[in-house]
């Protein structure tokens, strides 16, 4: 069985439960329905297993070398992206105007997941590259569109993003790369970027930098920031990829995971000039860059839910398969070993995984349900799906990260000494899964930015619209007999968070206000994935009622799993809501003596 | 500031909490004071820091490799282990007849784990060559003492256990390696072990490998597994190492940790007779090797709390010099950075770490302690600490298992993108903690451990000594003001406790009643350390109380960081309690064709 795709749960939480194809029948993606979408999967799949997954474990093993100022990476990996692009999978969701195949957003997600979940390594490349399009679609001029965007979106060319520096990751007010006009229309970019992903390499004809740097005389902090198209090579009028633009590779990090994606520190300006192009209007670089910022990281999200799903598949078949150990209450020693699927504990570690991941996998996708409606409405309606999705951009991001990280150690444990060693791929997946909560906004940000921030725009409306959807599916679920019980539990969690909400909101001091953000971040996504969960078993329910639901025993596991994630995970979000409701000061409260002591 | 110990911790634990003055003063430690401990202590921070630590990161970079059907080694490994003999560490646990040097085993434990938090690749071996020792001290012939067991005191020779086989890891009842008696008292081993950590290396003149086997003819299961002592080399009557024994190496493991140790394939009698000796009486070998189960546990867990440690202190050194950003209200951006210390979520992730890590350590701690105080009793006195060390071996064994690696996801995550590199210690934690769920009896196993058999023996009592010592403390502190309401929490938590093992005793299907086990050893031992907390934090109250204490921060933070756990850690007791008290059967209750679906 495949361990990069579970086909019957992604049609189901695409179809049956979001209803993907009230999308499909508008008119921006007319030429495509549900059987399209079905085809653009499986081939997505081929692929995926064909190019990508076999080299995982070896390019994991051999990742990126820097070698003479260059980086020397496996054949491999530019043959597997070579055949991506081929596939015209750079091009899934831009418009036909751009050259794209003008795809939903969510079924570009589904699809590039499978890559991600097939080798990480390679994935990361492409998922860049599409971020560097998808930028420059909506910011750039045309000419910068022509020249740098349809080069990605074809796949030719590869893209990175450019914004940490030595002294500033998370603090991106205090980057230091300058960008001086030269007089020309253009700019001179100089200094050291730092944690570049998918940089240097010679895998593409050219790649384009997506560079954050500051224009002398412009505002400190993030107000002075602004944002550079700076390609690898220089680029002629024609399109002509020309001669180097003085980007110096200084070295490689050595990573935990993710090995096979190379990892810069780059100089610009060292050798001689580097030249930038300004993307919009100055000092606008990082309103640009977290415009993009939603999508990127429900794709971390996704990307953290994929590593979980493949985990979760590999321990599921190999739990089907090892022999071990009898069932308790079987004292006869040489009656035969029974699977390791027949044991209770080996049970739960399984539903513990399906419950997280498949939980996960339905956030992912409802959010990008809400980036296709939002591009697809207007008016108030387009605000309210926009605030709605700022909500939600915090927890896709960090539940998946958190709960199908845990799903990965799992995996191992499942695997028991075997999973711990090189052979089978779930300590890689564990390995690579541990990244998600640092890049693109680390946990502690994500915990800020949904606390401080996006519970908060508009008069707390996407809050409102958020609470208001969970509350219809409670009603819906409240009167089927089986699901009437999570109902219950359910409006019980959402007080809390209500209760947590208003209590930090009232807060005046907003350091203690926010000191216990993270936790409330992971209650407030163990809320939504509940709410998910309990959406998904109505849609079984209503299905097993129907009779036609087939295979019945598919609709009934579902049941199962929200039973197990109502009894065995939502509870826990009260010690959270509570310790943010008391406004817990336990880790403020210390003296710079006491300091020395933690 | 060291990463490997925390001394004035260390001491408070060892003396100030569990008053290990008293065991020095009895007649077996007469020779060793609190000063000569400190002194042990002392040196083996320098031993470790000196040639442990340094080659730590290059040893997990280059970990042993095989070939030509032999092992290579990393040179400073050997160094390392033979310096740790020539200080006479190998003999610290054994009694001045074998050599030893006498001292408490909660001593020499705290001294290994400084060697365990500095080089966990290289400290394997000794910690093996211990326990090999130690068996063969408690059950070996003296004349297989005198030419096993004292080589190993003296480290000379190294150790291993070979238990596990490809079909056998989880289930030793299903082993197949054969001993059969070759009529001269002596057996001939034949068969493979898998798992083998410590093996075939020639950085000693010998190992002795401690092997389960079945002699033809026996009981089927587990009660046909005999014990046999399998040097690597045969040894002459007069010591003298000659020959090879005929033990294969087939391959070595590649771990996604703890990589410096040799984890091996090993066939016996392959290329020839291999010669095995009997320990003790035939078909009690599981018998003899579990009785030194607990202290191997223990050490499992002790170990896992040092990597927590390392982890620990090394993101704390970090956090105080990283510059990273403004606290929260500071809008200026051209004021200057502050450490990391600064932001609330960095001393959440700081103080959870501190909770996890030295809570665990003083549970490893006590029990060592109650090892050192069985060793000294008798009679009814001594039944009763084994009974309350039997209960708490897998608590010992799991909690910091578990939440000590939890402790390295955070300090990796205080370092952000830096922890994810090999440029810091951090990630390598991480690795190389994720084994000690696995190894020495999967967590599953410890579970039922728990909850099928240690808190029923001797019709519960050792349960109710647990309870008993617990409400001691309780009692205690409920009239310290500071601490009266932790006091009713734990008394709660501990409630649970009693109504969720109630249940489990109560319900007649084995399989049901344990269904939800593992969740009961976490539950139960967040119990446990909540006590060790209160009891922390008793101590410092009353050292705060009495004002001589200095620095009286330091007491602070341990009343500070048992609030912390109370508030954060300790309610979470309650979902885990509750599944199991009302025998929560969702990963029971499913059809073979519902199987599918999970």
């Amino acid at each position: 069985m495949s361990i990069i795709v579970d086909s019957r749960n992604l049609d189901f939480i695409l179809f049956e439960m979001l209803n993907l194809t009230d999308i499909l029948n508008s008119e921006q993606f007319a030429h495509c329905d549900r059987a399209v979408v079905t085809q653009i999967l499986d081939s997505a799949q081929r692929l995926a297993e064909d190019l990508y997954l076999p080299s995982a474990a070896r390019l994991d093993a051999s990742p990126p070398e820097f070698v003479n100022g260059g980086v020397e990476i496996m054949p491999e990996v530019q043959t597997a992206l070579a055949a991506y692009a081929e596939a015209g999978l750079s091009a899934q969701a831009f418009d036909h105007a751009l050259g794209g195949l003008q795809l939903p957003f969510s079924v570009s997600m589904a699809a590039n997941g499978m890559f991600t979940a097939a080798n990480l390594g390679i994935s990361n490349y492409s998922m860049l590259t599409t971020a560097g399009a998808h930028l420059l679609a909506a910011f750039g001029t045309e000419e910068q569109k022509a020249r740098y965007a349809v080069p990605l979106i074809e796949g030719r060319w590869s893209g990175t993003m450019c914004l940490s520096e030595p002294q500033a990751g998370s603090s991106l007010s205090d980057i230091t790369t300058r960008a001086e006009p030269a007089g020309d229309g253009t700019y001179r970019i100089s200094g050291t970027k730092m944690w570049i992903s998918g940089a240097a390499h010679h895998m593409t004809e050219n790649i384009v930098n997506l560079v954050l740097a500051k224009i002398p005389g412009g505002p400190a902090g993030v107000k002075g920031i602004s944002l550079f198209i700076v390609p690898q090579r220089l680029v002629a009028e024609d399109g002509t990829v020309g001669e180097e633009n003085n980007i110096t590779l200084v070295g490689l990090n050595h990573k935990m995971g993710q090995r096979g994606t190379t990892n810069c520190l780059l100089n610009f300006g060292e050798t001689g000039p580097t030249v930038g192009y300004l993307i919009g209007e100055p000092h606008r670089g990082l309103h640009y860059m977290f415009h993009m910022m939603n999508e990127a990281r429900i794709s971390v999200g996704h990307g953290a839910t994929m590593s979980g799903l493949a985990g979760y598949l590999y321990s599921r078949n190999y739990a089907r398969e090892r022999l071990q150990g009898r069932r308790i209450g079987q004292k006869d020693p040489q009656s035969p070993q029974v699977p390791l699927v027949e044991h209770a504990d080996i049970r739960r570690m399984l539903l513990a995984q399906k419950a997280q991941v498949e939980g996960a996998l339905a956030l992912c996708s409802y959010c990008g349900l809400l980036v296709d409606q939002q591009a697809l409405a207007d008016g108030n309606e387009r605000d309210d799906l926009t605030l709605l999705l700022e909500v939600l951009t915090p927890i896709a991001k960090s539940w998946p990260s958190e709960h199908c990280l845990e799903a990965n150690k799992l995996a191992i444990q499942i695997l028991g000494g075997a999973g711990y060693t090189l052979d089978h791929p779930v300590e890689r997946f564990y390995r690579d899964n541990r990244l998600n909560h640092i890049h693109e906004g680390a946990y502690g940000i994500q915990g800020i930015d949904l606390l401080g921030r996006k519970v908060r725009m508009a008069g707390g409306r996407g809050r409102d619209l958020l609470v208001a959807r969970i509350t219809e599916t409670i009603e819906q679920a409240s009167v089927v007999p089986a699901l009437a019980d999570f109902a219950r539990q359910l409006t019980t969690a959402l007080e809390a968070f209500q209760r947590a909400t208003d209590a930090s909101l009232a807060c005046d001091n907003q350091e203690r206000a926010l000191a216990n953000a993270t936790l409330y971040l992971d209650a407030t996504g163990t809320v939504v994935v509940g709410w998910l969960w309990l959406w998904q078993a109505l849609v079984a329910a209503r299905a097993l009622e129907t009779g036609d639901a087939a295979p019945s025993a598919f609709y009934e596991m579902k049941i199962t799993t929200c039973r197990y994630f109502f009894r065995y995970v939502l509870p826990l979000v009260h010690t959270g809501f509570a310790l943010v409701e008391e406004l817990d000061d336990v880790c403020l409260s210390w003296t710079p003596e006491q300091l020395e002591f933690v």
